[in-house]
């Protein structure tokens, strides 16, 4: 286990050559967005795009207005994605996503044909944890991002039993799902399949609230897009997420912070680190 | 009476412990946004979550569009709440909610069944005021947030009765209707049913403008569902409000200020006090 | 003739009494609005709240969407308006309205209901163009603001011969039409059916862009909602725009400014008068 | 070729006469905006404002929510566009506009009627690609902005071909063409029809990203606008989105810049000039 530090994650950031061209920046997928939950993933496209991506389109839930939409991010409807996965080098599924049967579907379908890494957060995970078969068989390298209420509902274990051994229970979970698993909350654990592990030393309670969890999938995605591994990429992304959350909480205060806030200090943090 | 100051307020402010999260800090749902008036919930939503609140859930009337949707706020329809309300912490009524028959539903609706204290602005004060039976018997605590024309038509009494003594006008029908009764204005009052009273000592001219009192009864919520008890939520939101409002007139001067202005801050309202 | 500087204007501007509330500071009308010119009546109702107003309400054509409605501002429809116009303090009429017949409804309709003062920019000129009979007979105070082309087709002149003589066509047709004219341009003209007459001194040719003329015609109408008899908020506002203008070219440069700039600039100008 | 740095460029920008007015200014049309895609036009148009642009008005294929307009532009629909191009002293074809059949008709029909210098970029590339007989016989100046995937599909060249000698192939293709050819990427080249050429000397990799193109096609609009003759309109453009840039990256950091950032930056990078 090792403590993320700025030594240990600095070696990791992408390096951005001179002759970049936002093809070679990378172009991630962003898929979600039922009714009245669009926001969601306008939150992890702008993260993606802070963290660096080259470009980023929004897949949202057929029929939904998107008021939300950032005016860099491109949008399409779901079932516009089927046997369109290549171009994406990195996807994140979840933010607002639902769990109706067409959410299942995609996600289905993401597990099946994608062999770009996956990020997994928010309903896509309560739906692996209503049918825990999807996990199995899938191409792709996988990032589960669980909170501990998530987390309690893939494992079948209460939120004490998650909390009572943070770092054992991510670990067990990552070899068992062959997955890199992603246990948010104060001192988030990113476990590897290989029995590693990361403990983030930055964040602040001011971080909890609405739209966090979906600004840090789409920076892990932002940094696969850039060529890092999934565990680097993970790891790098919550020590990130967390260096920007605490300047926002130095410039704006201890609560009431958005975050947009914490998604507009990406640039520096990765600038500063 | 008691002149509300740093030093009464400072100490009731929510503390943020280590191990929050988006659940712990509390969802605040709020309920308004008739037709052309759905910014109004926007901008309680907004005050919510810059007050510190997890999660700001607005629920607008079936079939509103809501093109100024903060990104971090989830959007539901009133008909979707009956029999939800458990996972609220605090509830707001009444910004933009009109005041028609589905309106009065909704309102009685949420004073049948919510168990989170409400706060009731604008339009619910106006159903209320013509419809006084429904401020019986409700199961949770209320704070009303009248400013006088508000308070002349729930009383019955004349806007300069009102203003003649606003302190005692607010003491009598906070015991009258078992609710912290906030009167807005110049030096807004603070009444408890108990019969104490807060005088504010914050706030400048500037803010009479559209959306203060919105932003207000967000911040309200906000600060209930951290855990204030309910009076407590109501004279510190007033004095941070005010404060906020101060910050917001030194910067760009007296008049000409928006309600975003003033909620953008909250954050370092509430970490200069 | 008077030259418009700060001692001129500094004593006509508003006093923010410490009672002061959102009904006291005056409730502004935008009326405009038609399909893909919605954005017009956006920058005017925020000009209006900037310069001020306690409320605005942005009134557009039926059935269109408004995506760039202000969080602040409330919306309605043109039809809706008929027989309600006693609230207002303030109407301006023309931004992004169109010339259709229902616009020419909606001008004749304000022009025969309104007793508080109209302001009349843009289509609302093109309409009075065709149409000039409408200018006869309404019980309001009227300020229209056109730019040279506009008070060409008003005046049936040549743009060439409006401007070989600006002060003198301004203040020839200000006693025609008994209105407050303010002829638009460098070294803006505001002339009073009195004959007496305002040139300005702020401005710069950076605001020679998109909506800046809706920007004008909020503020006027903000000051007139203040409290402001029609010529002086008019050349007032002709002043403090040019003031905002100049603010935002100096932070800014030259060329590149956006209505909106300037508009953010509305209450330092009003401060720093 | 020669070497574009400020005292080259420095002396094409356009002076902003005392008299100025947002006819004088230039009014430009953007072409384009699919489903999913109007940020791209959203972009453009703001970037155009930002350029100096005294109007800009947005055209998206029919039936197309515009929920990213900026307040500024205004908006119409491609088929309101036949017939009606005087207005417009420039215009650009391509953001967002997709590769459908209307989309060619929209192309074909601004290459047949627009007697202002057409800015082609993206979609309309990738048109004129699939149909090069489209370049034959228009009109207008033409300015073409392709990066090296879109000038390999324009000339059937690889891109590896392109970039062996990317000097020579855009002096190759710009004689070819009768256009002046802007061929992006690190260090973008102008190539004008005569054989002369200009290699820019701003910009930095962290403007790899979404946009990016769609800001350059809207500063060049705004430079013809203004008046610059096509090739001193491109060049200078290119420098000023670079200088824009490095002045994001400088403030924000080298990843993680959006569109949006650098073309708030257009004006401060037009004064420092």
């Amino acid at each position: 286990t090792v403590w993320a530090t700025p030594s240990v994650v600095r070696p990791w950031l992408p390096l951005r050559p001179a002759d970049s061209h936002k093809g070679s920046t990378g172009h991630v997928l962003i898929c979600g967005g039922s009714a009245g939950m669009t926001g969601a993933v306008a939150i992890a496209a702008l993260a993606a795009l802070r963290g660096g991506a080259g470009l980023v389109t929004a897949a949202l839930r057929p029929g939904m207005p998107f008021a939300e939409k950032p005016l860099e991010v491109m949008a399409t409807e779901w079932p516009a994605l089927s046997g369109r996965l290549e171009a994406y080098r990195a996807i994140v599924a979840g933010p607002g996503m639902g769990t109706a049967p067409d959410g299942r579907e995609l996600l289905a379908g993401l597990l099946r044909e994608s062999g770009a890494p996956l990020v997994l957060d928010a309903d896509a995970l309560n739906l692996l944890a209503a049918e825990p078969a999807l996990l199995r068989g899938h191409p792709a390298s996988l990032i589960l991002t669980p909170h501990p209420g998530e987390m309690a509902r893939l494992t079948g274990l209460s939120v004490a039993a998650v909390q009572a051994d943070r770092l054992e229970t991510a670990r067990r979970y990552a070899a068992e799902w062959n997955a890199v698993v992603v246990l948010k909350g104060a001192r988030t654990i990113t476990a590897l399949p290989t029995g590693e592990s990361y403990i983030n030393s930055t964040g602040n309670p001011g971080m909890a609230t609405a739209g966090m969890g979906d600004a840090l999938s789409g920076l892990i995605a932002a940094l696969l897009a850039q060529g890092l591994v999934p565990w680097r990429a993970a790891a790098a992304a919550v020590f990130l997420h967390g260096l920007a959350g605490d300047n926002a909480a130095g410039r704006l205060g201890p609560a009431g912070i958005l975050a947009s806030d914490v998604i507009g200090e990406f640039p520096v943090a990765l600038k500063a680190l």
